[in-house]
C-alpha cells in the first residue's frame, strides 16, 4: 500500500476518503497532513476548485516528499453565476459559519423563481507527486436550492439542496444514502486509478 | 417632445437621465412612474440586467399606455462569476444596505489576489412601447475592486471600484467626472437613437 498524505486539517475526512478509495479497489495508507508538524496551511487563493485542490496537494507533496491528495468543493448555483463556489465555506464573510452562509444564499435567491434554482455540489480531487506531477478529477451532484432548510444530517448547504431525482434535501438523507451520490465520492473514485498507478501500489 | 415614463421609484434618476438624453440630442418629456398612482412595482425576478430592465419597462408601458424607459445595473466581479450582478442592491440579504453589501464583497474577495480583482459596473437601459415592442442597450465601465473603501461621493459600490485608467475610486471622482464615464450614461446614450425614432420625436 502506498503511503499518501491527505492535505486537510479536517480529521473526519481521513476515514471517509480511505473508505471511498478502498471501495474503489485502491487501498492506501492515508495519513493526515496534521501528522507532519512542520507543514503549514496553504492559502486557498485559487478561483476554481481545481486550482485550490492543486495548490494544496502540490504544497503538501513538496513539503513531505510523499504523494499527496487534496480536494476543494462547494455549492455552485446557476443563478449566482456558479457562486458561492470556491467561496462556499466563507460566503457570509467568516470562514465556517454554516448557518450564516446558508441564510445568506437563501436571502440572495429570494426573488429567483422556482424553475431557475438549479445548482450542483462540486468537488475536485487532486493528486500530486513531490516532483510536481499532478492530476485532478471532478465529481458533481446536480439538484436545486429550496427556499427553507430541512433536515439535520450533513453540514454546510446540505439542508437547502435537493439532488435531482430526490424529494429530500441532502441533510434529510442518511449518511449512506448521501455517500452513494456524493460529489466527494465521485471525485475520489475518479482519482483512484491514478493512485493505483503509483509505484508501490 | 415625446412623453416617456421612467420606470423607477428613485426620484433623482429623472433629472439625471433627462440630462443624459438631452446631451445626446434627444430631449424627452420624462415623467416618473410615481406620477401614475395605480401602477405597481414589478418584482425583479430576472437573472440578467436586460431581463429586469425589460420587465420594468414593459410593465410600465403596458400600464400607462406610454413609451417607458427602465434600467437595471450593478457591479459584475469576475472572481465572483459576475456577481453581485442583478443582486447588487441586496447582496447582503437586505435591499439597499450599501454598507453591508460593500463589506460583504470585500470579505468574499479577501483571498483573491490583486491581479484577479477585475470587475465592471454594468447598466442595461430598456425602452418599451405599449404594444410590447422593446429595445435594450448596455453600458459598462471596466475596472478593479480594491481592498478598502475610499471616497464619499456616489453610492453603492463606488468606494471600492477603480475604473481602468484612473487612480481614484468612483467615490473619489467628482459627479461630473463620474458622469463622463458612467455605465448608466453609456447605456442611455445608446438607447437615445431608439427614442429619437419614436412618433412625435
Amino acid at each position: 500500500m502506498p503511503k499518501v498524505v491527505l492535505a486537510t486539517r479536517n480529521a473526519h475526512k481521513v476515514p471517509e476518503i480511505s473508505r471511498i478509495l478502498a471501495g474503489a479497489g485502491v487501498p492506501v495508507d492515508l495519513v493526515a497532513v496534521t501528522e507532519f508538524p512542520g507543514v503549514d496551511d496553504v492559502e486557498e487563493t485559487g478561483l476554481t476548485f481545481a486550482e485550490n485542490a492543486l495548490l494544496k496537494a502540490r504544497a503538501v507533496a513538496a513539503a513531505t516528499g510523499l504523494p499527496a491528495l487534496a480536494d476543494d468543493s462547494g455549492l455552485a448555483i446557476d443563478a449566482l453565476g456558479g457562486m458561492p463556489g470556491v467561496f462556499s465555506a466563507r460566503w457570509a464573510g467568516v470562514h465556517g459559519d454554516d448557518g450564516a452562509n446558508l441564510r445568506l444564499v437563501l436571502a440572495q435567491l429570494t426573488s429567483v423563481p422556482d424553475d431557475h434554482r438549479q445548482a450542483a455540489f462540486v468537488c475536485v480531487a487532486a493528486l500530486a507527486l513531490p516532483d510536481g506531477t499532478a492530476w485532478t478529477e471532478e465529481g458533481r451532484v446536480d439538484g436545486v436550492v429550496v427556499r427553507a432548510p430541512r433536515g439535520t444530517n450533513g453540514f454546510g448547504y446540505d439542508p437547502i439542496f435537493v439532488p435531482d431525482g430526490s424529494a429530500l434535501t441532502t441533510a434529510e438523507l442518511s449518511p449512506d444514502e448521501k455517500d452513494a451520490i456524493s460529489h466527494r465520492g465521485r471525485a475520489f473514485r475518479a482519482i483512484a486509478p491514478h493512485l493505483a498507478a503509483l509505484p508501490g501500489a
